[in-house]
């Protein structure tokens, strides 16, 4: 007789295959509040791990974290038509605070390019000033109609940068270098997830902004997730704020402006990007543990030994657990470790610990061997290298094999609806045709050129748009 | 004829000095809904040099980081009587979401005890899973009519520990070790305060708690500040939401838990602390920049030193900025650098290089003498350690001189409103004499054993009372 499987089979159910792994693996619950999500310990590993990377590559911008305030008067939102559009349908609302009616309500942040600007306008004086290149690590509220734990949630965390310069051109470099040597080279080398860069369709951009660049990223289905984005915000919220500066021919100038962020929407990209059905699979970059020893017995040389283990494998570098909680089955346990996609698994019973051997599994390319217990910490870098490797090749492996280029709208919204991603010349498609594609709930994720790079120009000859269903 | 002050001086208006230093320094800006608080770089980099070493201490006692939400619906809130009356005067409400009036309003967390339980009572089922131990890093919001910043603001960021446990007494130890291992360490330590490690008086116990340990800090101007609270909640939010575990016996039982949390609130406390007329003084083991290195001219051969001396401290483990920002006056930089509290500034000039010398400026102690640049790098680590414990010490006598041993009432006022501390009898004021001291605006900051420990009893025979003024 078969076992049950642990979650319910990808292909069965996708959706239910992914709420099924993020509870078993204790990543996340619903909140009370509708739309709300309590991020476990588990799940917090992987933001913290995420946040600590990240951090790092955009402090190498040059860009200083600080922090504005949650709750933001309502007036603000006003003052830039387009942004106030974007976001008035999904704010949450202030209206009482210690125990009044406020005179004014504020509106729990959705962003803050609004009360950034704010402080921007009175912190940026003379082109001494410029750049000015801030980051925050926060919380937003976007009320949600149909919420999914970490793809949309009303509240969720996130880093949102925002910046002002003295010309466009140093503007646009910062967006794009923000996109290439923060986010892309974050999600590749970190996450191993297959990402295409691209640049957003007008009736795509963020409200407010000149022009956003995004990564997509292909799911496990074949659909499209937006990972990250940057925007060029031109002279828009500059014009709103009379964010200005002295230049040094002695002219007040107009900043331009930046904002680009990235959310706890990564760690449900990273379960449809790498999960299979046993389980979430973690990059070994990212992993907060990359190696779990366990002790499959009560015995006191093999606990003895798992722990000597996990200090030599700590020695060496990896990031370790030991599982040493004998008073839980060890079946319970290992599977429990696939679950949660811990990188590799290291068993060591009385049998193993006489012929001085552990079992190895390895959770991504999947299989056991026996290796001798003092050959690990040598080995285990290396294996882990080639596992991150792995998970980076299947994803750009799944999402060319479910790329097709096609010419034709008919045949974009065929590949779409199929669970594929469609490459279509954007002259082919046009903005009609953009609108036409959201009757078969298909978007344009993005344009490339023909080359695969970043448009400078949306409308240049040559680019292609990929078509798909979205998250 | 005498420079007119940076700031206003400590002795002529202490809360004026610490508006003028907190925004020359340029830590943090009131924020535009009252009470609210922008955090600027140098003093968000402050919070990110305290989150990394108490995160670090969290981590050390087995807490794991996790996240609840911002939003917690209304009705929770009363399911504690003492809490709900406690926290009721403080809330920011949610009335509005996505367009709509909301079913229930929700208010935005002023502590986050009442979710935690709600999931710790689905978490937690045998004995197996205690004790159970989670922190969040998070913002909370509680209303504020006379806001200060960092002090009281409506809006803050701490980190909030939450933990269940089998037994009362691994509660009580558990919070007990908090109190110590984590916060009176770090501040010490870290911080390079002098704090008295004491217990709440029942009138002055957090919401909802049985007891409650605080570590009190005594700021520039003599009177106290609360810097951190480590609480036993005892049974009664397990009694609220049902959080019980099937013990080893195959009963149920109600769990045992504790809260404790600091706040940005600490960074108030750093100025109040260690600033003076010049500006804050940050000690070496928080400083985000322990060393900047000045070119004092714009001058080819001196930008070079001062880069190339940037390198070898930082390659000496040294927390270094290079200065080298010729095109702002020498001296208002020096002066920057001052009101910002960098431990040790490094000018070189022109002429020092012939030299081969530079100025070194010791902010804790004072005073400007010549070095060897050769021999800086050398000899940096052993002055900052020398300034760490200077900082520390003067933070001590302070205390201990204005500290006074009274045996009544009339004496433990008179002390208190005049600037000091007095430690009284408990026994001599009792419940009564505290209720009567706040119409002189005058508290019990805490309880302390004779020889200066923490009670396990309030009322212990010999308990000590801390009668202060406070922040």
């Amino acid at each position: 007789m078969a076992k049950a499987p642990v979650l319910t089979p990808r292909a069965d159910d996708f959706p239910r295959w992914y709420q099924d792994l993020i509870a078993k693996a204790e990543l996340a619950d619903n909140g009370p509040v509708r739309g709300s999500m309590v991020i476990r310990p588990y799940g917090y590993g992987l933001w913290e791990r995420m946040q600590a990377e990240m951090d790092a590559r955009i402090k190498e911008t040059g860009t200083q974290n600080a922090y504005f305030p949650l709750l933001i008067p309502q007036s603000y939102l006003t003052r830039e038509a387009d942004h106030v559009e974007g976001f008035a349908p999904e704010l949450a609302v202030v209206t009482h605070g210690g125990g009044k009616e406020l005179e004014e309500p504020a509106v729990v942040r959705p962003t803050s390019e609004m009360i950034v600007n704010d402080y921007f306008s009175k912190w940026v004086q003379s082109y001494r000033d410029l750049p000015l290149l801030i980051n925050q690590w926060a919380n937003v509220v976007r009320w949600e109609l149909r919420p999914r734990l970490f793809l949309r949630t009303s509240e969720f965390l996130w880093q949102e940068g925002h910046t002002a310069h003295a010309t466009y051109e140093d503007a646009r470099d910062f967006a794009a270098r923000i996109h290439r040597e923060v986010y892309e080279d974050f999600m590749v080398n970190v996450l191993a997830m297959d990402v295409v860069p691209g640049r957003k369709t007008a009736k795509e951009r963020f409200a407010g902004a000149v022009n956003t660049l995004t990564l997509e990223g292909m799911m496990g289905d074949g659909k499209a997730l937006q990972m990250a984005t940057s925007h060029e915000l031109g002279q828009n919220f500059a014009k709103a704020f009379n964010t200005t500066y002295l230049s040094r021919d002695g002219r007040q100038e107009l900043v331009w402006q930046t904002s680009w962020g990235s959310t706890t929407r990564m760690i449900g990209a990273l379960v449809m990007m790498h999960g299979d059905d046993s389980g979430l699979r973690v990059p070994p970059r990212l992993a907060q543990i990359q190696a779990v020893v366990l002790a499959v017995k009560d015995d006191e040389t093999v606990l003895a030994k798992v722990r000597e283990l996990g200090d030599r494998l700590r020695a060496a570098g990896i990031r370790v657990r030991v599982d040493d909680r004998t008073d839980v089955p060890f079946g319970r346990r290992a599977v429990d470790w696939e679950l949660k996609g811990v990188p590799v698994r290291i068993e060591i019973g009385p049998r193993d610990l006489a012929n001085g051997t552990a079992t190895l599994v390895r959770r991504i390319p999947g299989g056991k061997q026996p290796m001798a217990i003092d050959a690990l910490a040598a080995a285990l870098p290396g294996i882990l290298d080639e596992d991150q490797a792995l998970l980076l090749r299947q994803s750009r492996e799944r999402r060319e094999s479910r790329t097709s280029e096609v010419s034709t709208f008919t045949e974009a919204v065929e590949v779409a609806v199929g669970g594929g991603w469609a490459r279509i010349p954007w002259a082919a498609l046009g903005e009609a045709g953009e609108t036409a594609l959201a009757e078969h709930g298909v978007t344009v994720r993005c344009l490339v050129a023909e080359d695969g790079s970043v448009p400078d120009d949306g409308d240049a000859p040559g680019n292609v748009a990929i078509v798909a269903r979205a998250y």
